[in-house]
């Protein structure tokens, strides 16, 4: 059975009416705003009430260098956060929103899978509660607002070859990249060149995902730099006058969104960016208020802990002021395998050797969040043709690190296959925690680019492109060294080129160009051949998805 | 105090739960979605079930043609549907969901005025259930599909400069226009010539409307028309074998809204096509809905009468399979002498003279409604200044056709404001209605238009480009001449000069362009400089708009 016939197979029977489940998570029945039976919003009011509360733990799940043989994080957070629920703890999870640009192209969702799912997955998957679209719409308004000031006297004097604004799109679509707007003369606008990000890369998007509150919200909209003048002075969101209007089309999005797990295990799902081309961590309100509902409450950050962990670690922990009380690194045989040179054919035959190679980079991971001075849990997401033997080793090897690595079954067992993944990180998140930042934040860009390059990815050198170069200028210049990086790289290795599997070493960091985000608070250093839009694959997922004349959705994956 | 006082004042005291709404209304427990306590949306079983229920009168609501002085359409509805309900009828709304381009723009909302209001209207007006997002997010994935096919093998063969499928953005964006995508080599998409739309001109909004059920919505997806072969061929969206998938980004969508006005007026409020630049009515789904549950449903079409009445006559009608009981046409003594030569600021000094010149365009659109066989009221929407000799005068010359012209006072008095109204409208509905269509399909597209041209708009001649000519061949060539017309045209004016007001004769009307909509059923005729994407004007209202803290949103007009 496919994922989306697991779901709906359950969802039928066995989901729960939303409001039982905000009633059992500890939300008053006025702090939900129905979305459909299953699907809720948490009120701004309610969020109000949770920031007086206690935290609970926080646990942080991170992955290996994904690789196509897969590896399960988002199964392994729910199988996770159903199995404490089974051994007692009141787990709450904080997720991501699904982009469509996956769903419509070749990753597929983001809801868990197998008897490990966050539900109704069709809805969260497609138009959910209409957050992405939300965003889209704020993006693209900003920037017709920009373009009709330039065409309208210009007052501000921006430079239509300096407007660093993008569009936004929640789609793959690699034609809107560069593209040329304003053609067709003089009441068609300012022609220029322009560029279309996915939605999910917007500063919009973080600054979502970072802001504490509506008020928040607005002060980091109003810093936003949507481009330079003529005389080279940046410009903002707020000279553009325009700021409670981009917040206003945010309002319902700002809200986090209450979902449930197969098992009714209270998941809240809000802010979706990707973790190589974006900083990979859901939203600030929502973890908080996963935080405040729960004894433990589970995250993940996207990707390989390269890119997501280290994002969650030195970008939203500091404005989350929690850093996780436990992480675990999810990893599969699978891939360790294909880490270790096993082409994806052959990964269904035991292979030590390669296992034990591939290892290096489950190895690295761990050294890296070892290195924050946080307890670290493996978990094997099992697969049915891993060994006895092939298990035994990961145990081995990471047992010679202090590590436990646990082997889950939770796509098939749901949370009977993940009690002892649960009991092991309980007691993780016991053990004493004594966070230490990777980097201090008033050191050079430069400096803390190489920190994370020679101590996160295991690389050598950073080389700056000359864009690069005179991004760093204007950086300099303007003051806007000292904010936190946020690395867009490839995921599929540590280095900046994806064929580079393992634990690649004595390599260099190819940086094209650097972005200031100051509504976001961070610098994205674009490295390698990595594209704020991703494309389309030869047969997009689109082609197998539909819905029949009742509205059921069907080959969502 | 401004309409968004007012609403707010209201909505905190009075708004009902939309379950309490919809209950009174006749829709069971089950047939509702809520979205926050005020909004809900319809379930398709709904549907299915109202299918089968005995339909009650129709009441269609248009205009004169718009001025800067102000008509008030959408108030007029909302009043009197309140006074219907006053006077012992059960009255149900059936209205079109607000596109944020006007919002953010110039025009503002369309939920009423006054106390003639359709609450939560901060929402309406926003981002209410995140259709208008789903439709931007579907019209843009097809584009996204359309370039990947190109660049990834063509194997439909496509012509690049063929592509007539338009990008969408539910924004005001002249910019957006002309642009050319494609660039930056041979990774980065196929080159070619592209624009953006507003999202309720684009063929999926117009099919939205148009379906008559999920099944219907997928067969007129499949057959839209995405652009010609090398060979000169027409390719659908079916031939790209992604019509599920659009579809299945519109299933939320494709559910018609429920809210109410601030005196509980059930209002059903769905898809929201413009009335000069695509066919300018409310969905089929949206109206039968509120035909089902209502003794009377009244809906509006945009615009004056000869856009959105005739479109609502000749395009929504056959699709509806029911004919209005009875048309208002909604008028004021302001825009009347604003059509009879007074400047704006002069439009507060009694002037019978130019009333009664400008009376000439209210005569021509009874005429046109006359003509169709349906009885017609005409709705005086008060203003302060009017005086009573000008009402007076009003009255007497539609007194001369046969027609009642009642003044109404419902944005300052509500439902008490309309009463009058309403028993005219009631009285109206009893009488006889025998419609007669203006043209019979099957004859040809110049005909057809002729006809438009003449009958309505009171032109004399018809003259095609060179590019409407060639669209007139290709379309000939493909047997889609018999397909009904959608003239997209200024809607200041009868003619296709947005300066030639009151009732224009002997003219001539320059057809720009011939784009046929296969999925949504039309041809649409392009008039005049009528542009399918509005720009901003200098000072957009978005520079208004704000929300605070707790979420209150503030300045939308």
């Amino acid at each position: 059975m496919s994922d989306i016939d697991i779901a709906q197979a359950n969802e039928k029977n066995e989901m729960q009416p939303i409001a039982q489940v905000a009633s059992a998570a500890g939300l008053q029945a006025d702090e939900i705003e129905q979305y459909g039976p299953y699907k809720a919003k948490i009120t701004f009011a309610a969020q109000k009430r949770l920031a007086q509360k206690p935290q609970g733990k926080l646990v942080l799940v991170t992955a290996i260098n994904p690789t196509p043989a897969g590896e399960g994080k988002s199964t392994i957070v729910v199988g996770l956060g159903d199995a404490l629920r089974k051994i007692g703890k009141k787990a709450v999870l904080a997720l991501r929103e699904p982009s469509l640009g996956p769903v419509m192209g070749m990753k597929g969702g983001a809801t868990g899978g197998g008897y490990a799912q966050v539900v109704p997955m069709e809805d969260i998957n497609l138009h959910f509660t209409g957050d992405m679209h939300a965003l889209t719409c704020a993006v693209d308004t900003l920037a017709a607002l920009i373009d009709n000031h330039m065409q309208q006297g210009n007052q501000l004097n921006l430079d239509p070859r300096r407007i660093s604004w993008k569009r936004g799109l929640d789609i793959n679509d690699r034609a809107l990249r560069n593209i040329v707007i304003g053609m067709g003369g003089p009441y068609q606008g300012v022609p220029r060149e322009d560029g279309f990000d996915i939605t999910v890369a917007s500063e919009l998007m973080a600054v979502l995902c970072l802001a504490s509150d509506l008020h928040d919200l607005k002060e980091r909209i109003g810093r936003i730099v949507i481009g330079f003048s003529y005389d080279r002075k940046p410009v903002t969101v707020a000279q553009l006058g325009v700021t409670g209007a981009i917040a206003a089309l945010l309002k319902d999005a700002a809200k986090p969104n209450l979902v449930q797990t197969l098992e009714h295990t209270p998941t809240i799902i809000h802010g979706g960016p990707f973790a190589n081309i974006a900083h990979g961590c859901n939203s600030v309100l929502a973890t908080r208020a996963a935080l405040a509902l729960g004894d433990i409450a589970v995250t993940e950050a996207g990707f390989g802990a390269d890119l997501g962990a280290e994002k969650f670690m030195d970008i939203k922990a500091p404005v989350l002021g929690k850093t996780p009380d436990a992480v675990v690194i999810v990893a599969t045989v699978r891939a360790l395998k294909y880490n270790g040179g096993v082409p994806l054919k052959e990964l269904g035959t035991e292979n030590l050797a390669a296992l034990r190679a591939g290892f290096a980079n489950l190895n690295r991971h761990i050294d890296n969040m070892q290195h924050y001075g946080v307890p670290v849990v493996v978990a094997i997401n099992a697969f049915t043709k891993d060994t006895d033997a092939e298990i035994k080793l990961v145990q081995e090897l990471c047992a010679a690190k202090g590590v436990q690595a646990v082997n889950t079954t939770v796509w098939a067992d749901g949370s009977a296959g993940g009690l002892e993944l649960a009991q092991a990180v309980v007691t993780a998140t016991e053990q004493p925690s004594t966070f230490k930042p990777l980097y201090a934040l008033d050191t050079s860009l430069q400096d803390k680019l190489a920190t994370i390059v020679q101590n996160v990815y295991g690389g050598s050198k950073v080389e700056f492109s000359h864009q690069a170069s005179i991004n760093l200028k204007v950086i300099k210049k303007n003051g806007w060294d000292k904010l936190p990086v946020c690395v867009a790289k490839t995921q599929y290795s540590f280095s900046d080129d994806a064929t580079k599997l393992g634990a690649p070493t004595d390599f260099t960091i190819h940086v094209s160009e650097i972005v200031p985000k100051l509504g976001a608070g961070f610098l994205v250093v674009k490295t390698g051949a990595i594209l704020t839009m991703p494309g389309l694959p030869k047969v997009p997922a689109a082609q197998n998805i539909d819905v029949d004349d009742d509205g059921v959705i069907s080959g969502l994956f």
